[in-house]
């Protein structure tokens, strides 16, 4: 077995067999694959696809370069939700202990943000104290105790795909759905969750802009989760404009705990509550209504113990910006377009982002929407204020944001799609 | 400009620009763009193509990387030859002193062999004291005087395809037309030739099989010579079966040494003759029929002080193999097949050839050939001997041997091309 044959099937068209799958990821980990012959087999996936076998036995492949985790000893079934990413996409705060308030636990591994989608570490580490890596036996204590954790994944995780996701990164090899689908499931088969839901995003501010493509990653991933044991059902949800009313670190977690205390904005709540029926459904847990638990403070309160047991001080206040600039209408009508991806990109110039991994990241800066699609507008009304500890960034911000937005004469009909576009269920 | 946005750019299907071509050939050779991102780069080139525009501007950026010759104060014109390769191709041997006999200065900067196609060098390199190293005065002085200059390409010359070769060679990414065009015609033309002839050979041992794809890659360096000021014509030539009666390095100098001597395989005399007509043509001059270059010992002594300048000995014994090995006919009739790529193969396991750019060859080692395909063929004749130094490589050679041809029965019509298929010439 040799790198070269293995590029040159794929580049000719043929499939990959088993042997080939185990032999190259497994070599790569290893180092005996070099970068260069990866990159060169990560393009000719790109370009000439895998089959569902293929996708498959990758993600096995992926799952056999490191350890696996067991949660079958905790007293409770347990769920898990991922997001492809998106614009003021809280939803894992509020979201992971509500579904824990239900009785299912959640084990929420998470990532950092890079480019214009922020992360989920990034956001909590805004909360004074609270710290993102934890021992998988800690881990596994916060779970048993609180019944829902937010951490780092551990390095020991399908560290074939942390190799070649940062390969990918760097050599214009990352738009390839058996690629992402093989990235994201290894991980969370790997972890161990029983149930999983998958929220795939689509629209100006997510990874996937087209409905056919987003549609295909999601039928990919909830096969492949299927298959491999783990209840698996995706939906796919519109990115065109932000989440909530918030985009930024410390920003979105006071979003986050609104919606605990049984406010926030409307789409925050609505998506929350699908996904966390999703979570309770495949878990098979159907003891309490999530929009109960909302209401009655349950969610709240472990919430606060979540955040305690990782060090952090649920009372302490979030940090604010140095400065903040606000941007009103010029004209009055109706706010038919707020792009996600504009806000997005303004956000992360703020400082809410970083542009390299080692990059730390601003915990108050951010941008706040006072107006979302459909809303009236007076000229003059604020329309969105940037937030940012580095006031010398606001040109730099203001450039995606000056054509974030469109306002038509009052009564000009709005087309959006819904929030949930769609449904997506293994097909046995 | 950074390199994901090239890689992109064609990974998308579309057309780069100059500025994106100039920009990565450089930065790469430089080391700004890694080997992971060029090898993608290379895969996507491969399943996507390039324009003739492209091509042309990707040649250039490779010519500039590195240094140009100059041949403008040489008394005569120039021509070299560049063959794709083959099994037993010596041509260059004999044809390089016969072309400067008939008055064109032959600069002709050889490579040596990878795989199952052999090295004009290595072959050379059985002369006893010969060397391929020159520096470009000691170059220009042998062309000066003697008239034909065999010898390796210095480093100065396109850099970026040196770097460039070694990369695809282990990235699976070589079989592209585009590059292999580039990569050809970046060195011939920065050599400076005034005349250039191409043999594209065609068939099992060759590197191009499909007649189709031998047409096209004659046609991209046609015109890629034209475009660049080269007088430029290819020969598209069968490789289906050696060459002549030998493949190995002193087994071919011999049979060069006997077409010099005016005697020799009628095949390697037909494509010697053939090339150096063309050559002839090319740099515009018809003052003597190659022929009779051969005939009347003019080439061979163009030959032996060629030889000599280099520190050879034209008149030592060639060193001769340790061991040998025949393989006789188990059956009578008419050969009706000898596969190139067999013998080429046979010929690199006994020693030949080399697997890696650091081994040596043995100068001994290679395969006569007793028969050729139309020859009529009595049980217990001799086919071939197998010659090494090391004969427990035997049973390893032998065994693409046994498959490499067909016998048969007398009367069987016998369907091979012509050894001259086609000649492409510039279009415009």
């Amino acid at each position: 077995m040799d790198a070269i044959s293995v590029i040159r099937t794929k580049r000719d068209r043929g499939e990959l067999t088993d042997h080939q799958i185990d032999w190259v990821v497994d070599a790569y980990t290893r180092g005996e694959v070099a970068d260069e012959q990866m990159s060169a087999l990560a393009m000719a996936i790109l370009l000439n696809g895998m089959t569902a076998r293929e996708i498959s036995r990758w993600t096995d492949a992926m799952i056999a370069s490191g350890e696996r985790m067991d949660f079958s000893g905790l007293t409770r079934p347990t769920a898990d939700k991922h997001s492809t990413g998106g614009v003021g996409d809280k939803i894992t705060l509020p979201l992971a202990p509500l579904v824990a308030a239900c009785g299912v636990a959640v084990p929420q591994l998470s990532g950092r943000g890079l480019g214009h989608t922020g992360g989920t570490l990034d956001k909590l580490e805004s909360v004074p104290g609270w710290r993102a890596t934890l021992s998988n036996a800690e881990m596994l204590a916060v779970l048993e105790s609180v019944g829902a954790v937010i951490c780092a994944a551990g390095d020991g995780l399908a560290p074939a795909d942390k190799k070649l996701y940062a390969l990918r990164d760097v050599t214009g090899t990352v738009e390839s759905i058996p690629l992402i689908a093989s990235s994201i499931m290894s991980k969370k088969i790997a972890e161990g969750t029983g149930a999983l839901v998958l929220d795939v995003k689509v629209g100006s501010g997510a990874f996937m802009k087209d409905l056919a493509d987003a549609r295909e990653l999601a039928r990919t991933m909830v096969e492949l989760g299927t298959a491999h044991g783990v209840r698996t059902v995706a939906l796919l949800t519109d990115m065109s404009t932000p989440l909530g009313r918030t985009a930024g670190n410390a920003l979105e977690v006071r979003e986050s705990v609104e919606v605990l205390a049984g406010g926030g904005p409307a789409d925050v709540v609505e998506l929350t509550l699908a996904l966390a029926r999703e979570m309770l459904t495949a878990a098979g847990v159907d003891a309490k209504d999530p929009a109960d638990a909302l209401a009655d403070g349950s969610a709240m309160d472990v919430w606060r113990r979540m955040i305690t047991a990782q060090g952090g001080d649920p009372d302490a206040p979030l940090p604010t910006a140095r400065e903040s600039h606000v941007v009103t209408a010029l004209e009055s009508g109706v706010l038919t377009r707020l792009d996600a991806y504009a806000i997005g990109v303004a956000a992360w110039r703020l400082g809410a982002g970083r542009a390299r991994k080692e990059e730390p990241v601003q915990a108050a800066a951010g941008i706040e929407l006072h107006a979302k699609p459909g809303d009236l507008i007076r000229t003059g009304d604020p329309l969105l204020t940037l937030h940012t500890d580095t006031p010398e960034r606001f040109p730099y911000a203001m450039e995606p944001v000056t054509s974030a937005f469109d306002i038509a004469p009052e009564g000009t009909p709005n087309h959006h799609r819904p929030l949930i576009i769609d449904r997506i269920t293994p097909t046995t």
